[in-house]
């Protein structure tokens, strides 16, 4: 009986360049079993979410707020189901929430792969001490994806 | 591949007014991929259930404690497979169960969200203070779906 | 969109009667979305298989040990993946195996319903009291699961 | 060697009678090794905690949420420590809370006793049957703990 | 800095024999460092407990299963912080109690040994296998626990 | 409603022998319900895929460890979702991640058995000790499948 | 029986100004019965310890690497085993490593308290919306404690 | 409040050199907190304790079946309450045992070191992989723990 399990991939992080395009571009090219999950990526519906939908803060504190735990029941719950994350790393910003996603999933055993330039790998190092790769580019990634699920180098 | 998630979604307490058919309405107008899952809402049949299939009881207290138990197996196993909980609290009765359920998700690391009218935020501070979002409407809950599945505002 | 949930049902203990076929029947003559697992019920096959597949024993205790865990493979599997458990005890033999099960159950926190007749309350008193109900026919069984499923009485 | 185990008991609920001095006199004049550990029971001290340390809030729904928050590292960190649970419901107040903890501890296989008025049977059904013992008056409290730790009627 | 572990260890089963007292004597003479936890082994208030201090019940169902619970409170508890659980089972009664543990201890990875005659190595046969020890004899569960602990033969 | 449970089986340990095949060919044959999972068996891909994907490293050591690593992320995944495992020694080789899996499986209750001459018996007591059955033949564990899944001799 | 709980308070974050002995300092002068444990917060041993011990490496990135996975064999078990851990983010350095271990401590249900300029409570919001307190100064993390662990404000 | 804490460290492994002695003389000359826990260390009594407490077996299979079984009750209660374990391989024996243990740490999320030859490095890749540190020599563990637990070099 063929392997016909669908791996899902958590892609975290940076959402200011074309990283994850490029790993769904090279998934499907290379005709993966994977389905990519990510949080929110369009900037200010991240931002929003919450008071727009919940209702408006006077305090940009719990604008933020609310909009950070409606994100989360996204984020945890795709993150949880994952198989592996992806953690990004940009060059902008600080991303601290793509190094909180990477601790919750040491937490609970979720393997990831760290995606970020190396000049950042000082700061970074707990982070990748505890990935089980560390890439520079998103092809790379792919790369890795079609090794572990297919043996394919 | 594109993302096939169906999101459970358990709908707890009250089962005297119609938020659950709202809710159902909006999910399906919507076209959400969302598993609505409830409790029994039949009044009498959750109350009679144990002593109906399990035999008469003459003491009040044991009749809706076998009725209590047989209704766990139902209610127990929704929650604790649901992605996401709404936990709603009407302006009769006390609701002590839909407090219970929030607790046991909470527990759990199933994120709730609770839905009530804001006179009852004070007495009920301790549950929403654990849940991810708190609502006013079943509108609002649709939408939050919709934000946490789609990302559409 | 239509709950499409299939509950998996392990069905343990006594092996002698045809309470499971009861069951089976029941539950196929209410279109109940339920798969319904067991241990294998050959006795003959139950007792001999660890020799009978990975080499004959002199010993009558390791014969034994080596079908135990056999069976445990498929026993423990089932168990552990089941929504709900039913606990049968007969009249004869002491089914040991049937109260480890539940045992099992109940520290992993897996809802089940005993079967058995009612002169063995006292003797069951513990098995029974972290029970969530307490059944002396199987066509009871069929009650709650079909009322646990979808909430007919 | 003899047995030298300190039971770590959690009150959870009403905060407006003097149910816990009696469960403390009533343990000490036993002698029981027990640890009795509470929520915060001023009530004052307890809704404006957070808005006291953090800093004052306009809306009382954030002056709420961030005292619930800072009462919560309390009260979860020791219900989740304790070996048993007492939730008590007064007949002033919802006591949502005391539900919450119930259905909390449920979740984490922690044993709790309910304490309230036979009145309150029917709502409180639900949380009563999860639990290990249902009791009327502190003093019954104390008996359970002797008997559970000692053995002695 | 020298191993300063105490063991716990839980005597489950059979009530009308000496074989726990055999054992206490056996680890008090060899100074292990252990302590002794067991249910409470006097029948008449094992029984009662939950009518006595509860209220009476009219039904000796119920009369069971309130007894059964408080119990539960005290059995589940030292259990499941117990290191080491030895499983009796005498000649007279079922003891499904026993084989409860048995399997409860299982799903907990709680080791344990098994003590019984061999007249019964079949009808256990399940509850065997899991163990990590069968043996006949107090005695030999003493020398077992000194083993385990010092490593003296 | 029949069984449709599909058993997913992970195959660990050696790569220089055909027994994965002789196991695939057998449950082909039988027609079981099962999908067959291994760590990738190309030596040198599997020696190479870290240095491959990631970057070539000076050091030997490193190299074999980002190699070890991707690597884990495929059998770490995979060994987890298993029903159970089969962990197979050869004759050459040490075969320690062999062992290092049965180790894993047992932390986490994945039952597995170990496949291999009895020359070995000794020194793996340990592994072997914790293997729910012992084979020496690829056909063994065929049938063993086939009567987990099936019960059929 | 007076509460005779130590709680164990994980200090995380920013090793460059001296909030640790703020906390320390405030704690030891309530008299709280509270054990703070920290990272190593010498930056020079931290980064240099893994090729101290073990060997040096000719690249910086595997330098970092050993460094930080000895690093983690004292956070991740000082971490996991505290009550509550406070994270702090300074305004040099990007503190990654603080956000992992908020991420980490959320996934193992540690309440954690966030300590951080407001300039950074925009970036911080996934950090901060997972915590159970935001506080801007030490001495707010002392009276936090103060009244979690004695409900004294 | 000082740092009290007892560091358990599990010494696995090879029992034929005086590598336990050197980190046991090592950790009490550097006055460390740490609690060394080990296997049975005799070889002898560790091959026959089964027997020789249980009943002599005519098989060797069952010989060191039993023993391994008994072995096992010590090993895995002091590996799993272990806080960091060391792994070491030695040059004559394959170990399997050690490669075991290696992998229930890791499963449980319990960090160790592995103590051996570099001559292992290839074939040990997989378990150094999921180590914190790999060491070669016994006082490299002793630094080890020193600066873990006390951040002194």
């Amino acid at each position: 009986m063929a392997d016909q399990r669908i791996w899902t991939v958590y892609l975290s992080g940076e959402i200011h360049t074309d990283w994850r395009d490029q790993i769904t571009k090279g998934v499907e090219e290379a005709g993966l079993p994977v389905e990519l999950v990510s949080p929110v990526t369009d900037h200010a519906s991240s931002d929003d979410c919450g008071a727009d939908i919940l209702g408006a803060e006077d305090s940009s504190f719990w604008h933020d707020h609310k909009g950070a735990k409606v994100n989360a029941m996204r984020t945890r719950t795709l993150l949880e189901s994952a198989d592996i994350a992806v953690i990004r790393f940009g060059d902008k910003y600080k991303q601290w929430n793509a190094a909180f996603d990477a601790g919750f999933a040491a937490a609970q055993s979720i393997p990831y792969v760290t995606l970020h330039d190396p000049a950042l790998n000082h700061a970074l190092k707990e982070v990748d001490g505890a990935a089980m790769a560390v890439a520079e580019q998103p092809e790379q990634v792919v790369r890795l994806l079609r090794y572990v699920i297919r043996g394919e180098l």
